[in-house]
């Protein structure tokens, strides 16, 4: 098998499960308790949470709270301002934000609880910043928020500039990190932010588990309540083998990210070879490497149809995906690649590879061969250009 | 060490551990993906789900959504109920439940999202069916929930008479069975029900997962939004291996449901020792054992300080709470306790001890000597019947 499906999901890193395995054997105690077992317990998730801050360089560990993953932790900062925030407040958003942020905020909005509005893209993927500045303008805005990189393309949104507009007008500025945190710097101090949120099985890291990081001077109403957990920010039994899981992922990634030059010098091959070798093909989103998640390459081909290359790469023993994961079984193109201008053909015929620092200089070799074998199976059966969905088997 | 916390955590069973690891290690790719990787994972959680269904006996697996614990299962169950209500609903509920749900109705009632009733209980802990007939024959009663046992105590509600209650008068009824779960047999078809909470870390499963179950003509407003996962109902990428986990953790509880009868006797011998053997002391909650948790013993030591004697039972290396775990650190006395009738004084002076089936009978004989010795320690420094706080050492 070649995993190319990293934006998806990340194999555990075998230290992350050598860190874990003590907290799921023998010390199992509840870090809310009083006694040294449970304390110990208490001790590790004060480290997993130093390990956490360090990679994102917060100002101190208290300001990241431990939930159970990125789609608690985008909601958490997002139901925290709505609870917060007057009635009339305009929320600011990207049209490419990650379903999670885009689906609460459309439910919402639906409801009448907030006013909406979404800032188009070019077709680079990049936000046009002067719409972004204008919405954020109104007084009424009050809530502002940007993936640091999306997780379809891969492109690196201009969290510096968008983050200094929002804070020029007062607004609140939250980040949905998910796809950025471990593949690239990630500096929450280097921006005037607010809340930013991370996913642990997105860096090596468990599943189910995840971070919101809060500026120390940024507010934050929970949303479970109970048990005080988290300094009465998110209470609920820990997850200490997954906290501790996603602390040393975190300690890993700074290597990761210090050789992230590499990781793109081989996303870049693995590109080029397709650019140059199957005719037609094109990238979606900026061309320029450097602007894109350093793992990422979102692939237009031209006149095959996307899920037909998909199930012929799994029988090849491919793993990457049509778009984002979570829009499997949903037959609508999509929704990122749309917005930056594309045709619903071209979304259509488009590929996510992701790769990590485990894909070998091999498998990239090996899917070059595989994924051109497969595209010229689906010309054959298809003129080039046509839509029609391809053979089945 | 002698482990008598176990309705604050359990020991992961290690038939649970090696169901999770393939899910750790080699079979990471993501549930919601395409190609076959993805797609074993996908089976797999379904097996988890019919396993978690069986325990319960739900009418189908359906009806199981996986949530990141017993908070959120409950936070589910009220949000979603909050969210299709009509805006005059009240919400009753006893004055024992856990602060989950304790904390959550208190602070919607706080910003008048809801009105809150609070039903009483007696000196065994049992439930004012009066009242709470009472309470919920009036119109605007439309939200009932009641947990199945209470997690200081161990007293098992009346669930069924409450739940029969709630149903002629047309009102929803949720119980969170988190401490139940696996300890006594819960079926939810027994009683006229719409949703009940789990959590996989009571049961020997892992921390950080837990269940909510929803009646299949219930309706059921997510909360977590975006990839819509379970079926919609609580999005965010699945915490694969904690699933398979609670799934593992159901089955293997059925036999230990079934041998409940030996964890009584355990837990009784416990405690008839200790009541024989100390003078004064009391069980907190009803005496008749069987409408108890099985495993749980509550009790008061007349004038010994509850905090000291745990200090003292720490070093002796038996792990008990004062309570409930989530509360450690905070200075006021159980509500629980309180509610009961209970004086401040007598809270202060309360111990939790709760035994799983993994309590050897050599642990039980060892632990009553210990307590016995812990307790004199503390009689010789302070006069019976005095609140003074015992010492620190």
């Amino acid at each position: 098998m070649i995993y190319l499906d990293n934006n998806a999901t990340t194999k555990l890193a075998p230290e992350v499960l050598e860190a874990m395995l003590p907290w799921m054997v023998d010390h199992y105690g509840n870090p809310s308790a009083g006694y040294r077992f449970g304390k110990e317990a208490r001790r590790a998730i004060d480290t997993a949470r130093e390990q956490a801050a360090a990679l994102i360089n917060a100002h101190s560990p208290e300001e990241i709270i431990f939930t159970s993953g990125g789609t608690e932790s985008n909601h958490l900062a997002l139901a925290s301002a709505l609870s917060w925030l007057p009635p009339d407040s305009t929320f600011v958003s990207s049209t490419i934000e990650h379903s999670v942020i885009h689906e609460w905020l459309g439910a919402q909005a639906e409801k009448e609880r907030l006013s909406w509005e979404q800032v188009s893209v070019n077709e680079d993927g990049q936000l046009h910043l002067d719409e972004w500045s204008e919405q954020l303008s109104r007084s009424e805005s009050r809530f502002a928020t940007l993936m640091w990189a999306n997780n379809e393309t891969g492109v690196l949104l201009d969290v510096e500039k968008a983050a200094a507009i929002a804070e020029s007008q007062g607004a609140y500025f939250h980040s949905d990190a998910v796809q950025a945190v471990g593949k690239v710097p990630v500096d929450v101090q280097s921006h005037p932010m607010q809340s930013a949120a991370i996913s642990g099985h997105k860096l090596h890291g468990p599943k189910g588990i995840g971070a919101l990081w809060v500026n120390r001077h940024s507010r934050l109403h929970p949303v479970l309540l109970g048990g005080g957990q988290e300094n009465n920010r998110r209470s609920g039994t820990e997850n200490v083998a997954g906290i501790i899981g996603l602390g040393k992922a975190a300690e890993l990634a700074q290597a990761h990210i210090a050789r992230r030059e590499e990781q793109q010098g081989l996303r870049d091959r693995f590109e080029s070879a397709l650019l140059g070798e199957i005719e037609g093909v094109e990238v979606n989103g900026t061309t320029e490497p450097a602007r894109r998640l350093p793992n990422t390459s979102n692939l237009y081909f031209p006149g095959v149809d996307g899920e037909g290359l998909l199930i012929l790469l799994d029988q090849a023993g491919i793993c990457c995906s049509p778009g984002s994961a979570c829009s499997t079984g949903a037959v609508t193109p999509s929704r990122v690649l749309t917005q930056m201008g594309y045709s619903r053909a071209r979304a259509k015929s488009s590929v996510r590879f992701s790769l990590s620092h485990l894909t070998t200089e091999d498998e990239v070799t090996e899917a070059i061969t595989l994924i051109k074998e497969a595209v010229k199976k689906l010309q054959i059966v298809l003129p080039t250009g046509s839509r029609v969905v391809g053979p089945r088997r």
